[in-house]
């Protein structure tokens, strides 16, 4: 097999006193975190989109990596390279999983059976390179966004014939997950939604995506597809508006369409601070409504309007994203994937693996920190205090439904005393998370 | 009876020729517009506390309006005072409705009890002031997020004792809303969120929220309060986060709440923007998912990441709104309140009048394009042809969940077609808009 | 010649009872408005990247345009016919002006002689169908954005030879420019910033791009290229950062290369949202800095981070800014360059015709009140009376340096009174243009 | 003299190890880093206004501190226990500096000789806690927002009699800062700026406030007062628009009215957010155009669209604007403020040091952080190699104008050869800047 990465050794744990730039200073992934080994805590997948599929075109300007499979071949000949290519660069990075859109791993084809065959052969392929390698699928997914006849909808297009195109690619996407032992199934809705209200039904296009989904959700049950649906939030772009919001609004749709117990979320860090949240607030909020799943590990700019898809670099902020992901319980059959680029000016081979590198390792020393903020306790100590009072057989009564609002009323009245507010302790606690942070 | 505007006689429509800035040129209360009375079709309401309580502070400057009724009585006095100046303003606008916080209209006393008999006595106050001018309130609400007891939330609030607080403001102010035959009752949970995720249990506010309000319904049809109870979104500021966020984050709260069927919403220009919706998304979303009640009429300012609650004042973007209220069925018992107010450099009493004729005129000029597009149909039609492939039977069956995912993808494979995309028209149907909104 | 829009008739004049959609019902062209042709006044353009280079791409999507000039030929051929079917459009539509990059209107070559002479083979042919069309370049410029090797910026590259690269395309284009009777040349640095300062010298990099620019300007001088040297402001997209950020930046830059009696602005009006102010803010303070040159008439969308190009549609804005370039003085050699692009879901050749109908008589329409507004003079009389003080003597002392600040503050102190400040009449002023605006 | 913070001992130096909340773990004063003494380096000021003026108010909500020196007393009684309370606190958090605007320290009067008069008073009462103490005044300001008399402007006002009382403040806190050694004087202009256009005139008030800010630097020379004058830049808020946008804005104000020698800029990390830059943008954008002068440090909230000045608590972040600014020169008489604000619910008097205290922390850490930045030398060695081409004659040259563009663009035909763009290496950076911010 030809080596596109030949120059790159397997990158390994150095110690966090190495100044080797491609070696992990925090990533131990034997190491045991919370009761766990470190790489079954952050289950690290690698996209194969970004790095193996897109060429550096931006709105303004055309490709900037010149990638050997990237030409001189059939469309599946430039496949299986680019397949060689990714499972290398996996190899040799040593996350333990990756994720792909169909269309990824296998072009489009001139007819829906073309497309449907490549597809099959290319599961083939990258069946064999999971056994050699070892590597494993943390999802699957369909793209139902890239393609001109997606550019109204998929499943809330307009028209039903594009409706029925997009439930072939997600059946086909999903007997793929399920081939390969994917471990999750993902949606990201990046066309469901609408440019203009001018010549949209907002709530015929609701009911086509419940519709949709619960497709999707029988036949996961049929297939016997383990692990997770996932949906993935995002406010807009390329749509003006998607209807997958936010955690908040994708929870009404999926309470509306009867599937909060069956599909969970994908959160993005980038999509979080679009949609005019904080990660943690988003993971928070998946959290208190049962709903999380996995993670999109990257980070956005706070300057720039778009999804930059940037690999995550800011340890104390990634560790409070980790943080509350521990406090929600964790992400069970989910993990942290990669979905982050290099900067198109970063055209050498080499800069996806400081990428992806040096995006490991902030997790991981992110992680540590994780572990000392929940075992030194300090932090939920604060929390519990602060709502001590709904401890209280009273106030119990109240959150049970035993108290109507004109008794509690009336209870104040009589006692006539106004109670006085408690510090927040805001700075308190920010400084203790940076004690954490701290050496 | 003391005079406020001895200067400004009452405003009259005068037709579109007149330039006298204190006549309405469009707004013409009797003309029949859509089968009701314009005043009917728009129901116009004043807020008590933009114009009459707030003196032009902001956040880095203090008053800048010196008005009669701010200084030189008791508490009580001047609430008296300020009674009489807005319905000598109500009266002389000739809108039809008002609307009020508890706190607007009497003032916080040193005890529970003091609050509440303050309300009390100016209830009666209100009560003859409707008496004599004919005037009617569209709703009332309880500010639960000015005094300092609130600042970490109201039923929120991690202390026990504050919820109780709110029960009472709420209670009282929902029996003064059916003492002064309100059409609606409003909460708005400005304090409802969270300043850092690190002092704060997403879950256990989102259960106590819910309980409140389920509180708030039971005791609406315990005393028979008609109308509905609605639900005002808005993102943020103050907190900076609000669960309330947008319309399809209340969706999901009142549906897990059980709550649906019970609450609407009031939705409000310059909260849809900051949530970085358009206006038309926020009443389009309400009205698909049956949760449209009542409109805070006003405008924010594209630049700026604040309420900066401004009188309306685009045409075409007004028609646009009104026209998705009559396409999602109307208002209801809701109406258009002006929540907004003059610049704080509009110091001279009659600039409250020239904030107020100009939105009105807007929105009667708008409700005129409304119902030209509505009459027109073109709009509507354009939209009925997009989607009419989803009236075929079978794509009928597919709606009604009764073909499965993997049977749509077979079929699709034997015919072994690709659908052809078809043209949005977005620029047609934007001439279109403006055709309407042309002379 | 082959006709690439035979089902159009040519855009006509009908009057606002039409109801043609592809009829002009306010831009008559040979009105005089303000004392010249409407034609003359507006000076409209139709860019040919938008609506004959792009294909419908974005960054979550593949071409949805299927023109005729896209495939099928060699590269000098499809820009021959691109050319063809170029010029019909502008013939038919009517608009007086083009624009261009040079790589829209010719191909890249393999070297940049083969680039240097695809450029000087293209214009011959522009050239004759300006001729036979009578169709006239309102400017050209270089795009120095899209290929790879601009990737870090073109004038202000690390690399000296890629400056050198600019410097032959600008050169380049302004010399088609001037063979093409081009009435002004403009120049974008869509790079000229930065991703990450990590890897920047700010400092440098101005030094680079003053030079840059001196070296142009001298050029133009040399040449006898007649109109304005026009720098466009944008402040992202795709450059994390852009040095020509808004006016206020790039004024500042002129002045410290000694280029502010050299060199205007082409302003866009979504450029001006995307940076923080809106379009008439630009546009004011261009015109008061003295560098207001041309404009690029568009739109965006206030809820999405990007460029989003979208054709002029909101009437009353429209004529705002029109007002403000009247105040401002005028054009002068620039114009409305449509840097306007129909949606991508917009697929039919139709499509260009409605988003340029539209939005020339928005324009249109937006010019006569803008006409209204300065014949009335009601809006520039409540300006001179609010700035009346200053025209005192004493104050004119102020202002000509004659009063030093202690004088002055002593004065006030001897004096020891408080002026009294007076309303701004902001909700006066906006109803007084809306009724400009109505009918 | 009474304790008003009774229960909080001196802050100290207690290492890294300590777990002291009120104990400095990084902050160690007398540390030498890059050449000078910690507390040399970062010339810490706490500011007056936040901590010691301000109530807890917000545009929702009034008061939630109670202050012992806020009530109970006259106006001067009370600004004399504030400034016992305030140097109280200087004392013992262990800040070298402090600054102030003149009505924090002195109210307003009801004249101006009153204010003038009240002024000067408490300066003798700021000069004797400053000899008792050893407390340095960093820079003194005028209030020039929060009066209505300014609700138009200070001076950019329409009214000349306004300018002069701007003059009139100005010349007097300018008195007082030269009274008390005062080591900058810095200009904030938060109304100088418009609500509207439809009432302004921007070149006018341009040229205001040119004559302004001459008349202050020549009464900084007449009275001998030493360092910078300084202008702090904010895009908005309170006023729509503010003239001193953001770095590059003032610096085109500054040439244009030939005043790029004498002031410098006072750059804020929340004002550079709102203004759509990185802090670290503004501190190299200064750097590069010769006018850095000192900062106000704090951090905004990037999901919130207002000036949230909150404490620095990001130390990486805060590393890398403390490396641009040894970067840029340093700071020359400057040094850091803390423009910053414990949050309305931080009720408790302790809150006030638990934000200082981490905010030292922080800095302090991202100082040492900096310094193995600058001392490794690798960060500095990849830009020189990224730049290296721009040393040779040829490049020279061109950056000299020696070079033509017609000249250099036969040059690249001549040779026609296309350069090879080279990595941005952009991830290789970050992860090293990660590296020096490791343990």
């Amino acid at each position: 097999m030809k080596s596109y990465f030949h120059d790159i050794a397997p990158i390994h744990y150095r110690g966090p006193g190495s100044d080797d730039p491609l070696a992990f200073r925090h990533y131990d992934k034997n190491k045991i975190v919370l009761g766990k080994r470190m790489e079954d805590q952050l289950r690290f997948a690698v996209c194969y989109w970004h790095s193996f599929c897109w060429n550096g075109f931006d709105p303004f300007g055309t490709a900037t990596f010149e990638r050997p499979w990237f030409e001189g071949g059939s469309p599946m000949e430039l496949a299986q390279q680019k397949a060689e290519a990714a499972f290398e660069f996996f190899a040799k990075l040593g996350a333990p999983y990756y994720t792909f859109h169909d269309r990824d791993v296998a072009p489009e084809g001139a007819t829906p059976r073309e497309s449907h065959d490549n597809l099959l052969r290319m599961v083939d392929v990258l069946g064999e390179h999971q056994q050699r390698t070892g590597m494993k699928l943390l999802w699957g997914t369909a793209n139902l966004f890239s393609h001109r006849r997606f550019m109204s909808g998929a499943a809330s297009n307009p028209d039903p014939a594009i409706f029925a195109m997009a439930a072939l690619q997600v059946r086909d996407a999903m007997d793929a997950t399920k081939t390969l032992n994917g471990e999750n199934y993902v949606l990201w809705g990046g066309r469901e939604g609408y440019e203009t209200l001018l010549n949209t039904r907002v709530g015929q296009e609701f009911d086509q995506l419940g519709r949709f989904l619960n497709m999707v959700v029988e036949y996961k049950h049929k297939i016997g597809l383990k692990g997770a649906i996932l949906i993935e939030p995002k406010p807009r772009e390329p749509a003006k508006h998607q209807y997958d919001f936010d955690t908040a609004s994708v929870y009404g749709f999926l309470v509306r369409y009867g599937l909060e117990k069956e599909v969970k979320l994908n959160l993005e860090a980038n999509h979080a601070t679009l949609s005019g949240h904080s990660f943690e607030h988003e993971i928070a909020t998946a959290g208190a409504l049962g709903i999380l799943g996995s993670v999109d590990m990257n980070r956005g700019d706070p300057q720039l309007g778009w999804d930059t898809d940037q690999f995550p670099n800011n340890v104390p902020e990634t560790a409070l994203a980790l943080y509350h992901i521990q406090r929600a319980g964790g992400l069970g059959s989910g993990g942290l994937n990669f979905d982050a680029k290099v900067r198109r000016q970063s055209i050498d081979p080499q800069d996806l693996f400081h990428g992806h590198v040096g995006a490991m390792d902030v997790c991981a020393q992110a992680l540590l920190i994780a572990e000392k903020m929940i075992v030194g306790g300090q932090l939920e100590a604060a929390v519990a205090a602060r709502y001590a009072g709904w401890e209280s057989p009273d106030a119990q009564d109240i959150l049970a439904g035993r108290v109507p609002l004109d008794r509690l009323a009336d209870q104040v009245l009589a006692s006539n005393t106004d109670p006085l507010p408690v510090s927040g302790r805001q700075e308190f606690l920010e400084n203790l998370v940076n004690r954490f942070c701290g050496s």
